[in-house]
């Protein structure tokens, strides 16, 4: 990812790449000279960026997961000292299907059955996919469902009608698809299908440079994608 | 449509048929026991429909289409003293297409290239649908685009690079397919396209139902479905 | 389904609708006038209306499933004196669908992972369809795989890369969708996705009178709709 | 692509890259050590290698286009003397597709509507792509229509019924999509709807590569993808 980073920001003519550090690496000689750390190292290095970011107060991108609790409130005690976007995923398109799948499920309302589909390359280790388990708890969270009972991964034999309180959720696996999802909301006469599709990985680094835009100019403090997309106040 | 209409009230408990009149039949019979009066009859008779409505103190529900300014203005005089809903398409999930449409192109900005693919039985007389005019108006409005001049109906030839200002509107024709329509935001990287598909004419009868149940216990005034589907104040 | 036969053979100029029959009427008095028999009465009934197809020396098209071994055997004795075409599914799509995808599997080889999706209203009692069945059966036959091993149900939790002998089938529930499914072959680098959607049930009767027509002047004998189709010789 | 070659071969444990050229490089010093040649340069420079290829008795895949009629006929002479596969497209799934419209438009017949759309990347510069153009000529053939006047690039206004006679072709425009095509087949009651989607360029080396395997043993001869695939006798 951080090449990618390196890459899509180089190809920006609002960015200036001053320096690139790997694990281990140190951040000082250059640190002064930025504007704005963007930080996709690993988890355990992030709290020590966060350290170098407030000391020397520039904003930061944080694209690492995977932390402890208590890691995680070290680093939120250091970003509320300077500007800081933190996001599990920086596209810009999976942050939008985010947000109208909720609102799509609260316009639409119970008349309207609930499924998920999703294909990832055959190489994917789990299933589904996280970004699909993110819009099922959307879609819990609206129709007051539980994740644990109410979802169904797989029909086979006998099942009977589909209940109400059900949602489908379907991983695909094949190939070298990069990423698709679909969330399928269907009633008697019509249905509806939002689907988001990612065809490479700099589609999240271009996230982080959205994000960092974002941020020059913000008071400090921690957002999230939701905040740089505008969808939360 | 007003059988459609009378077929799916008859299946809802939440509905009593108590009369259905067809062009040049008077309501007058049965108007005092009714709460809500549906119109689907004929831009002609609307007008004469909404009188009784009004005298009658009862809301109403208009799908009629094709009115001249002058009839509508005087319907509109009328609908103004009872509860209204008057739409072009009842649709849940069109109605909801709309208002996604036009969210998904405001937060995604500029990055995202446009195109819409509408697909009709092969009957079809006009291309591109309604439904579809309505979709590249509401992303003209959002991107500062001319409808007139950004519109791309089609490409064949050295077209060049697509243009930041052009919507591609593509009329798929063929068999007895009721309506699909997909909005296409595709960028570097990933895309999201949002699909509405029509199964059958209930779809429309359910959306004018709705509307109906709406209706009962709001103060007079005419709405839209977009007030029904709570998406305008 | 008879229903809708009539209604496709009345509006169908090469037809006359010379007599209809329900359970437990008989063929005795307009059966001389006809020159084909369509029957989708019921598995018990199958065997009467043959003899009187024998006897009468007349085409029949047979469209009853759920016979036993011993009623399959007495049918197919009886039509083979007459021309037949006994099928479980008469749409041209999905028969097509069927024979493109074994040709699919055959081309395509070993690195295409292979998945199915179908979608079926929110009724539908059994999952995977019948179809969907057809279609992993055609896929196990080419790749040399075990229906009852080699198919996968759907994913959840640490599953691991995906087999290369595994075929996943994913039952999606919602609406009123009468029937679609996609078979997929996904590579690296591409993937072919095969598509049949069924928008009514008059496909299942004009696929009937299309081997009504085709029976005309064949010699007697028991065909398929891959007969009919011109997919066997 | 040359690259795209180099990677795919060096992954494969069939085969081993002894030496790769560039433009005005010398296949000298290495080609009695190789089994197979790949040729992605230049068409200028593919009657060079061919010469090369027929002294040295060596196998030969080309990937080049746009040679004159008279470099054609040079390079085809050259060809018949050692096993060589020439095309203009060597992504298997692109060429199953082309084989699977055929087949599909013939089983189909004229009740289903013929309809193409493909969707490419903002930069192209021409419409429809080269794939949709050998699509509809397939299509075109099966049915006796004529590509200048039978194609449809676009649908706007009042333009009444579609025509039996009538391709729709739509070339969609937007973001980075390497490639994807879908052929409709749309009927009263069902449609079929066959799509390919090349997600990297890869799929067109591996191509290649499987060009390369299936030579090795085979007579001296000008071979096509379709032989390659089993497609052609």
């Amino acid at each position: 990812m951080g090449k990618a980073v390196i890459r899509c920001a180089s190809t920006d003519p609002e960015f200036t790449v001053i320096g690139a550090v790997d694990l281990g690496d140190s951040l000082d000689s250059f640190i002064s000279d930025a504007e704005i750390i963007i930080d996709f190292s690993f988890h355990d290095a992030t709290q020590g960026i966060a350290e170098k970011a407030a000391e020397h107060r520039k904003a930061l991108v944080i694209g690492t997961t995977g932390h402890t609790e208590a890691d995680r409130m070290a680093i939120e005690k250091l970003t509320a000292t300077v500007p800081t976007v933190w996001a599990s995923n920086f596209s810009t398109g999976v942050n939008t299907l985010f947000w109208l799948t909720r609102k799509a499920a609260e316009i639409l309302g119970a008349d309207f059955d609930l499924e998920v589909i999703e294909m990832h390359h055959r190489q994917k280790q789990d299933a589904p996919s996280g970004t699909a388990a993110t819009l099922t708890q959307i879609l819990s969270e609206v129709r007051n469902l539980q994740p644990e009972s109410d979802l169904c991964h797989g029909r086979n034999g006998i099942v009977g009608p589909r209940s109400d309180r059900e949602i489908g959720v379907h991983a695909v696996r094949g190939g070298d698809v990069v990423g698709d999802h679909t969330v399928f909301y269907a009633a008697q006469g019509e249905r509806l299908e939002l689907t988001h599709r990612a065809t490479n990985r700099d589609t999240f680094a271009k996230g982080a440079l959205r994000a960092a835009k974002w941020l020059l100019g913000r008071p400090a403090g921690l957002y999230t994608m939701q905040h740089v997309l505008g969808l939360e106040p």
